[in-house]
Order: C-alpha cells, then structure tokens, then sequence
C-alpha cells in the first residue's frame, strides 16, 4: 500500500486536521471535527447539508463554502456518517429558512439521513432531502431510485448552492436540486482499484489490460469488463448510453463534468473531453459549462467518469453563478 | 499502460484539443496549437511566458490566463518547445512593454529559450529570463544553478503574474520573480513512476514498499531510496532539508505548496500539510498561502513535494492577489 500515512486507524482524522489547517473559513461543532460547517453563516438563507464517507475528495466536504454547501457530516472511508453528526450538522447551519440535504444514493446514507431529518424535525427545523442517483451504470431504465450517486451529485451542489444564495425558500430550492438531480447522468469506468488505508490491499483485482465499464466509486462491480479500448471508443461507448437516456440534439445545452477518479492523468481527462465534446457538436448539442479534474474520487483509483447534466435557462444561470469553497471557484467573467 | 489514449503520438495534441475546447479563453498563434497564448491581451503590460514539456498538468500551460502568464510554448512528453515556438509566442503577447520568460532549468529549455531570446532581440522585443530552480535535492548548497526546476515555479508564475498585472515595468517584474525564485525551495518524493506515452513502460521501477527522496518531476535520480516511512516522518526529512537552507522562525511568513506527483490521492496530500503546518507553527512561523493539490505533475506518478515560499510583504501581496486561469484561480475575500 503505496500511502503517505501514520496510522491507518488515523487516516480521516489527520485529512481533517490538514482541512481545517489549510482553510479556515471551514469550522466544525459540537467538538467533532467530522461535523464540518462554515465558519460564516448567512442570516436567512436556506441551509445545504451534505454527508458521505471519506475517500472520494473533493467529495463531500470539499463543496462546503460559499454559494455551494453550508455543512458536511464525515463518514469514515466509504462510510456513512451517522444521524447524530447530521443532525448536528443541521442545527448548525439553519438560519430559520430549513435544510436541504443533498447525498447519493446508498443505504446507509438512506437510512442515517432519515433518521436526522426526524431528529431535526423535533428540533423544529424543516429538512428536505434530494439523493442523487446519476450513476445510469448501476440500473436499467424504469428503476432509477436503485441508482447509485456519483460525480454528477456536484452539479446538484451548485444548482441548490446558487439557488440558496439567491435567497430562494427551502421548497424552490428543492425543486431546483430535484431538477438538476433528475437532469443528471453519469457513466463512469475504473482501470484500477484503490486501497481503503485500514484494509491495506486492493478492493479488487482487474488485468493489466482491461477496464470496467460503469464501475461504481467504492468499487462496485459494473457492466462490462473488456480489454483497455482506444480512449475515443470508451468515450463512445459510455456517452452511448447517456444518449440513450438524454436524446441530446439541436438546440440543446449541456454542462459537462470529466472526472478523474484519482490516479488518472488530467491530460487523459482532457483527451477523454475532446471526443465528448465532438459527439456533443455532432448532434447539434451546445457545451456550456465545462468541468475536468477531480471532483469525486475513489482516493488512487485509475479511470473517469462523464457526467451530463441536461441544461434549461434556470439551471444555466445557477450552474455559472459565483461560487468559491476550497476545491471549487467560480466567477463571473 | 493503463491510460486513455488513442495514438500514443497524439498523446499532446489530442490533450491539447481538450484544452481549448474546455477554455475558450485560451487560443495559439502562427496556427500551431503548441503556441498558446491567452485570447484577451491587455495593452501597454509586461508579457510573461513559459514553457516546458507535457506530462506536468497544470504545468506549464494551465497558468496562462489572468494574473498570471500570457503564453506558453508546449512541448512534447518531457520535451523542451522549439526556439521559434517561443518567439512566436513572444512576438503574440509583446504589447510593447517586453516579455519575461520563467520556465524551469533543464538543457534543452535553456538551449532553446536563449535561442528564443535572440530571435526576439531581433524583433526588437526586450526579453529578460528567470529560470526556476527550487528542487534542493539536485545539487548541493552553492552550487544551485545546478537544481532542477519544479513545482516551486508556480509561485514565480504568480507573483511575476500579479506584478505584471499591476502595470509593473518589465525590470521590476524581472526583479519580483527573481526574487520569488530564489526564496523558494522544494523537495520531493516518488511512490511510483509514470509512463511516457510513446515509450508504453514505466521510467523506472521502485519496489512495493520503497520511496525515492529528492526524485525530479522526470524520474530524475533522487538523493535517497529508502522504506516507505510514515507521513510524519517523509515530511520531518523533506522539511529538514529545506530548514537546513531556510532557517525559518519567529515572525517569518511562509507560503507553502503541497503538490501531489498525479496518482496520490488528496486525502494524502492534507495528511502531509497537517505536519508541515505543525513544523512551521513550532518555529514560530506563519503560514499565509496554502496551495494543496496538483500544480506540476508527473502524469500518473505517485508521490508530493513541498515548497515553501518564503515571504516578504511584497510576496505576500502578490502570492494573495486575484487571478483566474483554467487550472488556478484566487480571489480576494
């Protein structure tokens, strides 16, 4: 295990001491660094809570700041945070306008999300929940709430972070996350696995010369293990199926994300973004927003994932508003 | 070699497709694309240029834009660019207040960027040099003309950027980045190599449970090959042989650069900072600016170094000024 580390058992704690070290407009509560919220709070505004395991950043904590995220409740690595930290989160950041949790779909998160919104609710803080479920891998059409969560969740963060600074009420801020979630597609494809720092060997094994198409982000299994392709013929295959799902054509515009999943080059993700944006052009569809980096990650893990998310005006103008946190800035022109 | 590539000898220029794609605010001159410059020249400022080869994302070109550089040669996979690239970019980004070049110090950049410099002279466009070299594992004290260029340039890239941007003369901007340079020191360490394209094999082999010490951004030999150690422990060594060379203390300012190699996770990279941070706060110094992330890769390798800038309030002004280009992006608070 090739990992700049001390304890394995430290590993989210001491990625915590360096977050809070480098970023000070980060802070956490109730004397849990795994509560994270900014240190700045807005009067009025409605609240945008996040949460998941450690492993994936930026994802979650890396959207929390301006005009995105308002708190993150930390997992450790690809584990859910419980109810309480969430719960924590959430009384932390309501500034009386409610809160709006945005998370990906994955059972423990299901269920300890839940569960806060129950607890908050005793505390009388109105909570809403958009879970995200972009990944269109990980179930066939008609069966879209069996979806996990990936990189495309950030899309979601910007829309409802933007809407929220725009003063909009908790309801309209709903419906526009539920709008960019349902917009929303991911496919994804690892040619490595990571190792999880306290279980110190690969989660799964895959061959020198092979990829696995719609692999989720803690290595669950995908659609297709096939032998490495050209990188135009996997960016066919994988923008094939968000096709079939988004009939993307003329007149349309799109925001695109190219993720890199941890130990992928950005000049690869670069090219992968080049045959994209051909096949984008060739419909007739319009490329407004673009994204390439790292914004979900599964720590090392080789491979990339495409995201599109189906733009109307209102989402155009939430995507590209201001917005500035530790792994994310973006200004007006 | 597990990357997403078509032909290995379009690696460059496929990736650089991507590039303007993604960033309309970029475009090359003389209809070459490895002459990149930025699209919006400002009248009347100093012009600032770089270059280097590719396989170093963000390196070198992902700092063209505002505040920072108005150009860069490209070259191929750990390549120096061509004289007449340079000149042509110099002749592009020359508003008639001359050009500094600042790239790092390698023979064939030097050989070719001097070369540049005499084909600008004889267009009449006044071209003064900085050449970057951090790297304090390459050579020993007094002998520093000797040391690699690394990450640590991305400083000189933004403060000579943020003094051009203020309208400085170009002896003022040349005076600021040298100065930049010689109070910045770096040290890193490798986990693993990278794969040049069209070679298809790793640069070099380390074993399971090894690190190299000092190694360069190419798999240039590094000063140490021992047992992985604890994260502490790396950084106690790196930072002990910058201290040896920046005697640190009471009331200094520091900015430091923590930059992952490409293929280690940024969980790691804050678990690094965490001990930097407590190392500098125990000598009483003050960490102003914290860059954590990818700024001068090795493609896919795995491994970080450290630089550490050492401020004055001229520094601290310009390291902390805005700036906006497709890879680095600050705003003031």
């Amino acid at each position: 295990m090739k990992k700049f580390l001390n304890e394995a058992v430290d590993f989210v704690d001491e990625m915590l001491d360096g977050i809070y070290l480098a970023h000070p407009q980060l802070t956490f509560v109730n004397d849990d660094k795994r509560c994270m919220v900014v240190a700045r709070r807005r009067s009025g505004k409605v609240g945008i809570a996040t949460g998941g395991g450690s492993g994936h950043l930026p994802l979650f904590l890396g959207y929390v700041g301006e005009g995105m995220l308002d708190g993150a409740a930390v997992g450790g690595v690809f584990q859910s945070p419980s109810a309480e930290q969430m719960n924590e989160v959430t009384k932390a950041i309501d500034q009386g306008a409610g809160v709006l949790y945005v998370y990906g779909n994955y059972s423990g998160d299901l269920i300890n999300f839940d569960m806060a919104a129950e607890l908050s609710d005793l505390d009388g803080i109105a909570v809403r929940q958009v879970v995200g479920n972009d990944d269109v891998a990980s179930s066939v059409v008609g069966e879209e709430h069996k979806r996990r969560g990936v990189a495309g969740i950030v899309f979601v963060f910007k829309a409802a972070g933007a809407a929220a600074a725009e003063g909009l009420p908790l309801d309209e801020v709903t419906r526009i996350a539920d709008k960019a979630r349902a917009r929303t597609r991911t496919m994804g494809v690892a040619l490595s696995s990571c190792v999880v720092p306290e279980i110190g060997h690969a989660t799964f094994s895959i061959g020198e010369d092979e990829m696995e198409i719609g692999m989720g982000i803690h290595g669950e299994p995908g659609i297709s293990r096939q032998p490495l392709a050209k990188a135009d013929k996997v960016v066919d295959e994988m923008m094939g199926r968000i096709f079939a799902e988004q009939p993307l054509g003329q007149g349309d515009e799109v925001a695109v994300l190219v993720n890199g999943l941890g130990g992928t080059a950005k000049e690869e993700l670069y090219i992968l973004f080049r045959r994209v944006s051909q096949l984008l052009t060739e419909r007739g569809a319009r490329v407004k927003h673009v994204w390439i980096g790292e914004y979900a990650t599964s720590m090392e893990m080789a491979g990339a994932s495409i995201s599109i998310l189906h733009l109307d005006e209102e989402l155009d103008r939430l995507i590209g508003a201001p917005a500035d946190t530790p792994f994310f800035s973006h200004r007006n022109a």
